[in-house]
């Protein structure tokens, strides 16, 4: 997974936090290439507002996206091709996994 | 900072999750040490459900921590060890960071 280039720059709370962690399985077996894609794909559905990922040598991992609404997540959730990789993600990507839909209330920065 | 052993076990929701991102700056500068003494705290304040934690090699990261309820979070927030390490956090180990509270409605994983 491509890190990203800063951190997201979010609007105002309230909006939503899809927190996805994850253990990888050894080897890529094309997760580099669909792991592209669905940032990728997902930055361009209606609602996105930002997304982070960060990786340990160790293999755990954490990607955060964010989303202005749940109906957002809901429509991102039933894309074709992003359901394709979640089957996938099940199959071979990932050892373990949890995803927890979150509704940030307030956020502060270092600026 | 170290690698979680695995996932956080979390409880049914609703509970908090505080995400916080950050961009390390260069260098130990103690930071290491701290982390470790911040992980190891806040595991033993009440209401402390888990912790999860990941870095990019080109230091972006994301810790998030889960939380019973905003009180938790309030007090762990006011822990005076923690409040230095928030100072020292701002002076030295981050070039930027965003933190976020946010309520956790629904969960699910791999299995």
């Amino acid at each position: 997974m491509s890190a990203p280039q800063a951190l997201a720059k979010t609007p105002e709370p309230p909006y939503y936090a899809v927190i996805f962690t994850s253990l990888r399985t050894d080897g890529d077996a094309g997760y580099s290439a669909m792991s592209e894609r669905m940032v990728e794909l997902g930055s361009n559905q209606e609602g996105f507002l930002g997304i982070e990922s960060a990786r340990n040598p160790d293999g755990t991992g954490i990607t955060v996206s964010y989303w202005r609404d749940e109906a957002a997540i809901r429509a991102w959730k039933e894309n074709a091709d992003h359901r394709k990789a979640q089957h996938g993600g099940q199959q071979a990507w990932y050892a373990d996994y949890t995803v927890r839909i979150a509704k940030v209330e307030r956020a502060y920065g270092a600026r």
